[in-house]
């Protein structure tokens, strides 16, 4: 079991992006991580993708990209696990580094979603869900979200404000990334309480409102892994260490769970990832959690042990999950305003994880000193996590 | 780096399967494996799969797999690579468990292929030639294997006569085989020099005719993975040993290749896997290559080393491929007679192996003392190969 080190980053702008197919986007971003960690050949290659299936009608798009690069003849597999792909790439790309078969492997995530915009992104989406007991009879991302948020507030005492104040941090912090998606900055006045907030933020799976969800995007976020002890001969950039991570999965049906505001297989996630890092919450500098929907970053900073249960919605109105707070949580505007194109995000979350502990963001978006990051990335409605503690290492 | 051993295995027969969904069949061969591993949980679980999203426009068919197994909270993924996703998936497990990370790893590979037939199912699997310059022109992979067997009988003398043997072979072995989906037994005279055989035996993509080409079949296959070091305690199995694997790529697009003849991934797979096996080709008992095409069974045999270039089809005719010949190949049927669901075959090559490695199956199919197997999963038309050396370990 070797250590892994993050050597490279690359990520394109989220959002619409016509005039790029999916290997273009993949293409894009890789080549960005390959000229940042300054390698120019790799042993394996992962892709992180959900919907070129389904959407595109593609297949093999590993093979594609590996051509596309010139890096053959490496090895190249695409992984696919829901909106938690990325995830999945990155693990098992640390996995090939850690068994001593791979020594540089690239790991670029990628949706393009625009090609199927309205009903359709969430009909796609929804080709997750149980093609029995679920999807047959409607049910969608957005309506599941919007069942667990009700059941959240009512247990939990989350109120609307706190989600809204998710949707504006995350929207104010959006507008300074030039990688998000929504650039827009919205107001309390105009998506709460105001006679123009029912036009301007609809109720979308109610008690979720427009402003709750994250849109549909095209993107793509790509990265090199090593084993630790050949950084220094092969970068000049600071490391970025695997301290750990973590996967767990749960009923691939909602109505089967227990306790539906339960999400077990985060908090099995995250525990899985701290105790290998051998780390503790209260060790990270900086998170990104999977705010497909405003509740889950409560939800998720929960369950995975940053604040106590009923604490974390609480916590957002103190601000302490803001940039400059006890824990900055989606610095880079989240899924919310970087945007959430399926098989990008789990790669780009640790795209962002990386610039924050390399130091190397503009001041209003850095995280000053940060030493360890998080992420979750949270596929189908939590049935399959995966998570990630990241250390800064020494140049 | 440790050591990898396959404990359990465990196959549905191919063939049509209209009443089984595809987790359906992914779950009943998964079953079968653990039931013949002795194991009941597992700590991570691969899927291959290629069509999920484009034929049943299903995502997330790991999560959907894991949970329907009673395998909750394990690690679960789909991993795809066009034909060689099997491959593959097999591969990110044994890197699963070498790493250290992961003790007991399921990989389960599964296609439902039959929802699209005729036209409709070579349309499928052109998904994963390149969308810009090979799937608007019309080429699908029969086109390829056509264009590529002409080049190949031109530049290497193979006849049509030494094709014709190679259906001959595995048809005959597949009528052996409960788990192939062909089981009609054909003659020369049937297929090649009768006035029938122009009916029986039409002209599919010239010069390859019906029974050059695998049929579209629904089926899938599975199997346990564990650190050699803890066989014993899991399992009362005789373990096969995972010796070594290789992965390569080549041009996505199969105009760029200098020369077509010339399958470079397979020859730098096969090498890999030999090398990290620290074995030769002589030391192969049995094989199983990947002759979704009669013609790629004499390439691959002559491009891993089996024979030298020239000599594959002649081995052919003189019988050394055959069951008690020099090296037995796809004694299973191959994909010619087993069938072909696309992510099936790389875990169902592997399985027919473990039973031969095993000394398992009934004397009319078991290579006499078999101690070392060696697969060839061919992914596009060679753009993506997997080779595995397999060796027969200690009780």
């Amino acid at each position: 079991m070797r250590d892994v080190a993050i050597i490279g980053v690359g990520m394109i702008p989220f959002g619409r992006r016509d005039e790029d197919t999916l290997v273009d986007m993949l293409a894009y971003a890789s080549m960005k991580a390959l000229d940042d960690a300054g390698v120019d050949a790799v042993d394996a290659l992962y892709v992180a993708n959900m919907g070129g299936g389904v959407i595109q009608r593609q297949t093999a798009i590993a093979s594609a990209l590996v051509d596309r690069l010139s890096l053959l003849p490496a090895a190249a597999d695409l992984v696919e696990n829901g909106p938690a792909s990325g995830g999945s790439a990155v693990k098992n790309g640390v996995l090939a580094v850690a068994s001593g078969y791979y020594d540089v492997v690239l790991v670029a995530g990628g949706e393009k979603m625009r090609e199927v915009t309205g009903w359709r992104a969430t009909d796609f989406v929804a080709t997750l869900t149980h093609p029995q007991t679920e999807y047959p009879y409607g049910i969608t991302l957005p309506g599941m979200a919007g069942m667990f948020t009700r059941l959240y507030m009512e247990k939990y005492g989350v109120t609307r404000e706190m989600l809204v104040e998710i949707a504006i941090k995350n929207q104010t912090m959006g507008a300074l990334n030039p990688y998000a998606h929504v650039e827009m900055m919205i107001t309390k006045e105009g998506v709460m309480d105001s006679p123009h907030s029912v036009v301007n933020n609809p109720p979308g799976a109610t008690p979720l409102h427009l402003y709750d969800m994250c849109p549909v995007s095209d993107g793509a976020a790509a990265l090199i892994l090593c084993p630790l002890d050949r950084v220094k001969e092969l970068t000049k950039n600071v490391p970025v260490i695997v301290a750990g991570f973590g996967q767990a999965t749960d009923t691939h049906t909602l109505a089967e769970r227990e306790d539906p505001t339960d999400l077990k297989a985060v908090t099995l996630a995250a525990q899985q990832a701290f105790e290998r890092a051998k780390m503790k919450p209260e060790d990270i500098s900086v998170a990104e959690l999977h705010d497909a929907f405003t509740i889950l970053e409560i939800a998720e900073s929960e369950h995975v042990g940053f604040f106590k249960k009923g604490e974390g919605g609480k916590a957002v109105l103190a601000g302490k999950t803001k940039l400059g707070g006890q824990l900055p949580i989606n610095v880079s505007g989240g899924l919310k305003a970087r945007g959430h194109p399926v098989g990008a995000t789990g790669v780009a979350q640790i795209v962002e994880l990386t610039w924050q502990l390399r130091h190397e963001l503009p001041k209003e978006r850095q995280v000053k000193g940060a030493k360890a990051g998080f992420s979750i990335n949270f596929g189908g409605f939590g049935n399959n996590v995966v998570a990630f503690v990241l250390k800064r290492g020494e140049k």
